[in-house]
């Protein structure tokens, strides 16, 4: 009668079991880095987004007005979010500023593969430090949350670039060329025609000569022709930023997951220093799996102190689909310990038996619809149960049940006094 | 420069650490129950609401045009979008269907302690079954969660009732009463003067006598006398009803955490049985804590085959306000295991040591902003760190690191080659 909204997806139990492993490994990872969990809400004053203009994400705003006539919107990431609550209490929080949360995110965006409307994001910021140590800290987290995914160095890498080059070198050509314009056109010049690349450098003020000799410079990722080319302090010193910050990663032990791309480049205007992308090295997930990077001028522009930020945020539509093409996506099945099965008036000592079992923290199931034998071991092999216990009136008028394994279908009787007794997951196998 | 919007909070680490602690412990129970977690989207179609008018939920709801073209909400509640994802899959889930999911709702309300506009639920509802035990399950989940929190029968109370009852009762008036407005009196009597709530009655289609007779009917509790009143088979059915589900409560344990309340009615038009709500039994946070209830009909009004279904669904906000009452909210306040500290350029060492620190499952924290020792260790202090690692260049030349329990303040100094060495979490005591 009702259909869900184009764009937004329901996780029924299969699939959502398999997501909360893969979420929790991630934020596991976090924590470990010593991130701390914010949250954070779904919406904030659109203004935050359409006070500056240009980027891609103000025409795919869910905005409207609210009952009390604010103009708000569905936050489509949360970058703006947790800059806003770093202003809001800057004096009072140490620094640096470590946070992290996985939420929903909104976008009217085409509909396609690993790309819906409503998206999952875990984002990870450092707030506060300029030190290139806080941008490989953020690399390193992002490596090892995907290794303890069960990925390798076979699977993915990172392609590291640094604003400040593109940047730099394109505020060498004396034209009044457009930088962010023409970062936006590098950031999607692996999804043109040469063609259509120069034409979108050429509109952001560069000549047709200029945006060919730029395109070669950036392509050959050859940092010391860019240094001698610009021949700026502005370049050198990001030169000489991105190798401090992969110097760093090698210490943190993840160097071998970066490479240097200058055209990776970042949509969003914010971005300021090192910049980076992680891709599939098969590349049969063709599009980028997540990105990040430094964004030292936001905090100042929302009206806090001058400080440095540094952050990434993977989408996990897309890390799913680099999971599922690496073989190491989890099952999408639910699992049950114990299944404690009624045959006769046996509720009340299948309930004890069911919360002594579930006291130990097992998962377990006991019938709650009034169902025959042949319907409750039905459902028990549904929810991949590992042991039923029946409980029977007969057998209970003998002071024992039956402990049945579902995988060989073998089963044995015990003592009921003896169960669960002291086994902390009393299995068939224990008790046969 | 960008405020929050009101009604909506941001969650600083302390305060998330302590609501993360006890969303864990919620949902581990419901886990232990077998509830299946599902994830949900946040819009829907508006028309899932406004279709069945007559529910302040209507008024209050975020509701907008999206950019095409249609008529969304976010949602206020999650009850419709499960009962629209069961009659979506009615035919591959197997029965009974138990999810779970936490996330936050949204409500344009008067923002007050305890009721934001943006507000945390955790739900949990059962699709299939129609027996006593399922609506037994839920409070017997309910209660558990709650006693794992730390509170106890001194600090709370269900209070729990019957539409059928109420229903059944104002049925038997001649008069044409509107018994879904009646029953929304009920819910609101506790917050309104006698005049008041007979004044809703009226309005509702009783005289004042009747109104009178009514209120002393409802408030007597007494199920004996309510029946003899009726005398049909509606109400003699749900007193029975209620009685088995209060039964299979005992044997489950949680009878204890019951008392009949028929002025318990729940708001919502969609319930259909058995209804009840959470109190602080101290009285001191005055409104309901959470509610829940039997809702039979919604998924054949939705489309569906016909399917029993009951549910609750704690808010963390109210919920909150109870922990703390009881003084068994948790500490708002982050921790760590371990600070690696830097002196001088030790970062490769220090990185392995976090490394080996982390993959044994630690919080562990090292510098990535190229601080002073002084600020480092302060630092350290303000996350409430455990043992801080002391990485020095002279100590390194010694191959020793220095390990600093950071409540007593003393400090040894180990092998660098032995730590962490062979124990899971070697501290100051192990070491000294």
């Amino acid at each position: 009668m009702y259909d869900r909204i184009k764009g937004f997806r329901d996780f029924y139990p299969g699939e959502m079991a398999a997501r909360r492993e893969t979420i929790d490994t991630i934020e596991d990872t976090a924590r470990q880095y010593g991130f701390r969990e914010v949250g954070t809400p779904t919406l904030e004053r659109a203004e935050m987004w359409t006070d500056k203009s240009g980027d891609d994400i103000v025409e795919e705003l869910y905005a409207f007005e609210d009952q009390g006539g604010r103009h708000v919107t569905l936050t489509p990431e949360l970058t703006p979010t947790v800059a806003r609550m770093v202003v809001a209490k800057q004096q009072e929080l140490s620094k640096p500023i470590k946070w992290v949360s996985t939420r929903p995110f909104w976008r009217y965006e085409q509909v396609q593969q690993g790309r819906q409307r409503e998206f999952y994001q875990t984002n990870v910021d450092i707030f506060g430090s300029s030190e290139p140590e806080a941008d490989a800290e953020v690399l390193a987290w992002a490596a090892d949350a995907l290794t303890n995914l069960g990925l390798t160095d076979d699977d993915f890498e990172f392609r590291v670039s640094h604003r400040d080059i593109l940047g730099g070198v394109l505020e060498t050509y004396e034209e009044d060329v457009d930088i962010d314009e023409a970062i936006r056109a590098v950031d999607k010049s692996n999804k043109l025609s040469t063609a259509e690349y120069h034409d979108l450098l050429v509109e952001a003020g560069l000549d047709y000569d200029q945006a060919a000799e730029f395109d070669d410079l950036i392509a050959s990722g050859d940092l010391d022709e860019l240094e001698a080319f610009a021949g700026t302090e502005r370049v050198t010193d990001a030169v000489s930023n991105l190798q401090n910050v992969l110097d760093a990663a090698g210490d943190f032990g993840v160097r071998e997951y970066c490479t240097i791309s200058l055209e990776t480049a970042r949509g969003l205007d914010y971005y300021t220093g090192v910049v980076f992308e992680c891709f599939d090295s098969t590349g049969e997930v063709s599009r980028s799996i997540f990105g990040g990077g430094r964004y030292d001028d936001l905090i100042e522009q929302f009206g806090g102190q001058p400080t440095p930020a540094v952050g990434v945020a993977p989408g996990h539509a897309t890390l799913s689909l680099l999971c599922k093409r690496a073989g190491v996506w989890p099952e999408e099945e639910v699992t049950t310990d114990y299944y404690v099965l009624q045959v006769g008036d046996t509720r009340a000592e299948a309930a004890r038996i069911s919360r002594e079992l579930r006291e130990r923290g097992h998962i377990v199931e006991t019938d709650v619809a009034g169902r025959s034998f042949g319907a409750q071991l039905d459902y028990a092999d549904s929810v991949n149960t590992e042991t039923v216990v029946i409980v029977g009136e007969q057998d209970l008028a003998n002071d024992e049940v039956t402990i049945k394994d579902m995988e060989s279908g073998d089963q044995t009787q015990v003592p009921v006094a003896e169960f669960p007794g002291d086994l902390d997951r009393p299995t068939y196998e224990d008790l046969a």
